[in-house]
């Protein structure tokens, strides 16, 4: 690949013909207007243009998908709309290695353009300059294995839940349990980060002491990822607050504070950051507008997220669980020469959505997180742990669930209450 | 209004009747599941719940805009997708006064809900708890009128182009003859900001001296909105290179910095803020998903910017005359006691595009800003700057422009070249 081009990958569609659009998404994304400026020469065209990679005819439609396409001058009757898969590259030296200029470039006034009823940034390739500029995940997959200690297998955690109004007594007793209960990973709710209710001193303070409290009796240190989503400046207050009390890892709402603020929150972060991407919606769910995961997470990695929500099979969310494998295998690919970023699947989870989330993923290195698949076990937390490791270890092994299940009681309970 | 409640008014189009689907939005993103969790008591469900405070049926569709909703079980046969106006309130306790936890809260997972196929946040009411939080537009309407010196009619101005290409020295000549055609206003491209080929403090350089010398000619000091977007620290020291050269305005890619991004330059910020919203279609574009701009401008207001862009008239995106009419009432729309905002007219103006703008949009106070219509003029700049604001003279004093550019030579010669 070029090193000195930045390729992005675009779904459009589009009342125009595809040559025509493509050409349409370059100019306005770089030497500007088709109208002749003065001071627009061919030389400065040709060295700050960005160029058609590619084009590739997709499924003609009958009905723009977005409002406020204008078809092309003369149109009469009915209007096709066109579907394709366009690769453009842009000169890095337009905008150089910064994210937010980035954006500006491959996913910026483009969306609003009336030769498009459809635009969507599917993918981008960057040049190396980035991966000086952005270091990426600050622990990855590996640090934060070695952070928590847990080996050969996914992290198994949950969210803290009632999501909103644990005083941070209630808290502290929710945490003690879990602890005791041999959890690997427990995370605030996206909702619930510095509440006046109970503002995240208080929180970091019952939660860490509980948390050094189990782990001197048994010698495990649960990885608590306190939200510490907020203002810029108090981002950083609040990641010293968690550090500060021996807190192993810090949440944030990526959408909440910009990639623009965890990249700075990556400069300074002593732990890793798990990254919520609350608001994702907004930016994917019209299959014809915003952008794939697949573009999205590799800036994720560039910020520094060293974990990344994925949803996950059978969710209680609109995603489809061939979107959730995508988006897991996405995660797992490596991006220069590693930025490794733990995926995290949760919602409606429990151990007997591990075989399936294997053999469809093929890995490993995920936080499997649930809620009532492990605090509404029968057997209480810690059976719910341990049926989250088995349904894991049967995954693994290729044993059926049900096989496993035999000899490993606390799946057979979880089997017998989930496995509707 | 309540001050300890925030307000949020969304669209929904569900397979579900609308009554039990603003209960999920309530439930899912304030005290979370509809499955019981231990410790989610009554007491806690009513003073951290989110409540539903109206619905309003709009229309019935059989389609569904977005993929991945679920219909209720049970249904068979066609489903009907009801359309409606809901009004939720939460509790400001839950997250505090902080923008991007409110947005964790207004307009977070909630849009991957699967008893949506469409949901939009319409607005937002907020306590003065946020005005405390956050003061608002620095300079707003008057303050950027008494740095630029500019009253009784709008800023005219205009975007550097080509936007991306010229070298420091190139770009003195395009601001040397924009300044002595006595225009108000020139901003970068959101384009170029601080390209490795013209980096930032090489621009600003070349920039504040033209504009310095033609002020010491004229006396009078154009307001150039230098693109300062970055990564944050660097944002901060963008800043620094504009003010120390004596600039009076930065401009910002809101959402490449993202509001809290913008709330932090707002902080050290020693001239108006100039907000783009590049970016904002893929937010709004499809009318069931995302955001619409009242509620977008006002957590721009809230974050303060003192700028913000909405399109114009009959240009060359994709919105409707009538959405960007909405766009500037709600900027020129009080908030709290005033953080007012000055409202960006740009893409295919000219002076014959005053008029309409004035009738519908009843204010003098907007920045006007004319490519072609300016650069272009057959008389040269100068008698574009003097077509813009005769354009502006007949529209305020209710003369037509025909009749006015009888005694106004550069607005008949605007009107022959670009009255088509």
């Amino acid at each position: 690949m070029s090193q000195d081009r930045v390729f992005a990958t675009y779904h459009i569609e589009t009342p125009y013909d595809l040559e025509y659009a493509a050409k349409v998404m370059a100019g306005e994304q770089s030497t500007g207007t088709f109208i002749a400026v003065p001071g627009e020469t061919e030389e400065l065209k040709d060295k700050f243009s960005a160029k058609v990679v590619s084009i590739e005819e997709l499924e003609v439609v009958s009905t723009p998908t977005l409002p406020g396409s204008k078809p092309p001058k003369g149109s009469n009757g009915s209007i096709s709309y066109h579907r394709g898969k366009v690769v453009l590259s842009f000169p890095l030296h337009n905008f150089g290695p910064s994210i937010p200029n980035l954006l500006a470039t491959v996913a910026g006034n483009l969306y609003e353009l009336r030769e498009f009823s459809g635009l969507r940034l599917m993918d981008l390739e960057l040049p190396h300059a980035f991966m000086e500029k952005y270091p990426g995940p600050k622990f990855g997959i590996e640090g934060t294995r070695k952070l928590a200690n847990v080996y050969n297998r996914p992290f198994i955690g949950t969210i803290v839940k009632p999501s909103i109004g644990l005083t941070p007594d209630e808290l502290r007793v929710v945490v003690r349990d879990l602890a005791l209960a041999g959890i690997d990973f427990i995370k605030d709710d996206e909702l619930n980060a510095n509440p006046p209710y109970a503002p995240l001193k208080n929180r970091v303070k019952a939660v860490m002491e509980e948390i050094e409290r189990v782990a001197d009796k048994t010698g495990k240190k649960v990885m608590y990822a306190f939200n510490i989503t907020d203002d810029i400046d108090q981002l950083e207050r609040n990641h010293e607050t968690v550090v500060k009390a021996g807190g192993t890892c810090v949440m944030v709402g990526i959408n909440s504070v910009g990639l623009a603020g965890v990249a700075h929150l990556r400069k300074y972060s002593e732990v890793p950051i798990h990254g919520h991407r609350n608001q994702w919606g907004a930016m994917t769910r019209c299959p014809q507008l915003g952008m794939e995961f697949t573009a999205y997470q590799k800036m994720c990695r560039l910020a520094g997220v060293d974990h990344l929500h994925c949803n996950a099979l059978d969710s209680k969310f609109y995603e489809s669980n061939e979107s959730v494998i995508k988006s897991v295998k996405d995660c797992i690919t490596p991006m220069f020469d590693g930025y490794t970023v733990m995926p995290v699947l949760s919602s409606g989870q429990w151990a007997g959505t591990a075989p399936g989330s294997y053999s469809a993923m093929g890995t490993i290195d995920v936080m499997h997180l649930a809620g009532g698949g492990i605090i509404g076990h029968p057997g209480g937390s810690e059976a719910g742990v341990k049926s989250m490791i088995q349904g894991w270890e049967a995954a693994v092994s290729g044993v059926s669930l049900h096989e496993y299940a035999k000899t490993h009681f606390e799946l057979a309970q979880a089997i017998e209450k989930f496995g509707k």
